[in-house]
């Protein structure tokens, strides 16, 4: 697990104003990689650096040649087109890269006048998918979602005997994941309500989300290779915001035997920031399974695991209605909780999926499954918060929802603060839902 | 669907003699593609087509200005290291191509010489994925396999009332997806027999193969737009062999609430040769469900599909143990089937995959499913052969198998025939099982 060194110092500021104010996401202490390009440019995609409101333009530092020596294989990967090569190369090599931008970056330092010259508001940006992706696959790390949904799919036998032992993930589709700022036309698909003979053909009537967290796969291993406890947090590169849009009328249907499908596949929207594993070394929280639950087996046990596998990360979904919209309101927040109540740490969740030689690769996507804390107010889905479609939400402005409604706009944010440490944040994932038609 | 032209002429022959024996898999009416090298060499990896015992070295074919005017983009596509630019020109492009490459290598072709100088033997020749594949999803169309897997996972209830409306499909893993001649280490993964109390972490005993067809993409569809039953073929590039090993002693523990998972995802084969759809024109089926099942919903229907949705393809699964292999012995053949057992035709697994709007891409692949047919020794997985391993099967020198021990390789073969046209095959799916550790 990452050691916290100079560039976790509450103490550092920039000379970049905006990363010093106490209230932004991306202060000196966080560094976290993007692809982006300026906004309705023909401009080539390339990597940059978040700092306070404005981006380093990773191609440009590289062209001032502000970076050297062991920094810089990480930072002529980061200005590529996609993150891919740069997450290839592993985490001591992103850690030279990080010592390297915090020392450019921080106040005083020689290297300002150069990379002045590199940066770009972020309000002029436009991002692309941090990397070409893989493959992606889906976990069910919360058990409290687990079991909410268990409840209404099989109210007898919510929690399957296999969850306490097992980290559940299945496979995800890849092609239909798009950048923050994305929006999809309501899928149709085949419905059946209970009540009725046979399915018919239309569009979803039960839209959700799914509040989770993305895993940015770091170095690969060959197949046929296992991740160890140990070292499976050295291949991970870093988080994201992520948004498993789900239709929960086409999901009963479809997913017996072999899973959902149709139900998720037709869009996932990730934020453009990856924080990495190293920024997030100041909140690490101890991991646990309550003592009468199954511990973790061997291969998933480690003490580092056990002291600091958890992240202590705040996550909210907050809803924008078209209503909202033409009225300047507030978006609404719909539900507020934290990473750190998840049953399986992200570790686990890759050392798992190489347990029988499955061989992860650079860029892969790991969803952690919908975060929903043990309250219902930290439930992370609406058919979680709606007890089913039963009880709509309610909103500030007087709207409710027990779905989402064409032209609402979800917005997710994530950030961590603790006393002692300069709070770090996520940006936001952002996605709307269009008409069917 | 793909109409007959004068490329299936069964009177054609080639100059290059080996494609008139009667016995090729790749006689001039087949002309399928891959991507290959000279074994061993450092060559770059280009595509190729198969004539014969020969490969037409597409790249050197380019060089060579055998292909000219409307064939020429397809041409060029065929010569790059992957075939996904080829599948993204779609049909119309391809067939331009076919025309071209059948003329070339027709007995008496100007060609001859030119091209003569651009043939390899298949026997110096080695092969990767003929695309990179961007997702893979698999799907579950044989009726007589998900009735025999549900009797052993739930024998009350083998059939879900889902299956005759829904061609139910799920996400595989694309990085584990090899090549023929792939060997892959014994999976380990936790396994939990019923009468235990705890799950243990050890090496499958039950590793097991699925005769399937891979369907790589061709033309892909833009986010949000769904492919028609009428234009779903014409989003197909071509077929191949697929063997989709399975761990049957992981897969009940993990495989509920969100399908197989590790059980599957430690290796998949692909076929080298990709048979185009419109090579396989002369080999359509007509496709129906019997009488007092429900029909297809109408966006699953079509005169075109009923007519000819089912493709007459004849394949089978073979096992060579190590003793055969010492011995020079005939693999032994341990299954028969045939494609038009599917439920559902490859049109209705593009058009259902996009009914919500999911995007497929070129080179993505989608697995039919394990093709068993009606009858037990059409059974296309040993888990069915054994009745779930409870009758060994047994192998004409003495041996028997119940699943696949160490050192075992299979090789599934597939070939359409039928009076008035020239035999057409797919070569040969060879993988092996290395010990776990």
């Amino acid at each position: 697990m990452t050691k916290l060194n100079e560039t976790h110092d509450p103490a550092l500021t920039s000379w970049v104003a905006s990363a010093n104010d106490g209230r932004t996401d991306f202060p000196i202490q966080n560094l976290p990689f993007a692809v982006f390009r300026r906004q309705g440019s023909q401009e080539p995609w390339r990597g940059g650096v978040a700092i306070g409101d404005q981006i380093v333009d990773m191609h440009a530092a590289l062209g001032a040649a502000v970076f050297e020596g062991d920094a810089l294989p990480a930072a002529r990967a980061a200005a590529e087109t996609t993150l891919n090569q740069l997450m290839g190369l592993g985490a001591v090599a992103l850690s030279h890269l990080r010592r390297a931008l915090s020392k450019a970056l921080q106040t005083g330092s020689k290297n300002e006048a150069a990379l002045k010259a590199c940066l770009i508001p972020q309000s002029q940006a436009e991002y692309a998918l941090p990397a070409s992706i893989g493959d992606y696959t889906d976990f069910y790390t919360s058990i409290h979602h687990a079991t909410n949904i268990g409840k209404q799919f099989r109210p007898d036998n919510p929690l399957l005997p296999n969850y306490k032992w097992v980290p559940i993930g299945y496979h995800g589709r890849s092609s239909s994941i798009g950048i923050s700022g994305q929006s999809f036309k309501r899928p149709q698909g085949q419905i059946k309500p209970p009540d009725a003979d046979t399915p018919q053909v239309k569009p979803s009537a039960r839209v959700d989300i799914e509040l989770e967290m993305g895993i940015f796969v770091g170095q690969g291993n060959a197949l046929g290779e296992s991740i160890s406890i140990e070292q499976a947090e050295s291949h991970i590169f870093g988080l994201v915001l992520f948004n498993d849009w789900s239709a929960r009328d086409i999901q009963p249907w479809e997913y017996q035997p072999l899973g959902p499908f149709l139900a998720k596949n037709f869009a996932s929207t990730v934020s453009p920031w990856i924080v990495t594993m190293e920024a997030l070394a100041p909140f690490r929280a101890s991991f646990a399974h309550p003592a009468d639950d199954p511990q973790p087996l061997p291969y998933l046990s480690s003490a580092a695991n056990s002291a600091a596998g958890g992240l202590d990360i705040q996550l909210e979904a907050l809803i924008e209605t078209p209503r909202m919209r033409n009225d300047k309101a507030e978006p609404a927040r719909i539900t507020l909780t934290n990473y750190r109540h998840a049953y399986w740490t992200a570790a686990q969740l890759v050392t798992h999926h190489t347990l029988n030689g499955c061989n992860l690769q650079p860029g892969d996507l790991l969803g952690t499954g919908t975060l929903s804390g043990p309250s219902l107010d930290q439930a992370c889905a609406l058919i979680e918060l709606t007890s089913g479609g039963k009880n709509p939400v309610q909103l500030p402005n007087g709207e409710s929802r027990t779905w989402l409604e064409d032209g609402d706009t979800v917005i997710l944010r994530g950030w961590c603060e603790k006393p002692g440490t300069t709070r770090i944040g996520f940006g936001e994932c952002v996605g709307t839902v269009l008409p069917s038609t």
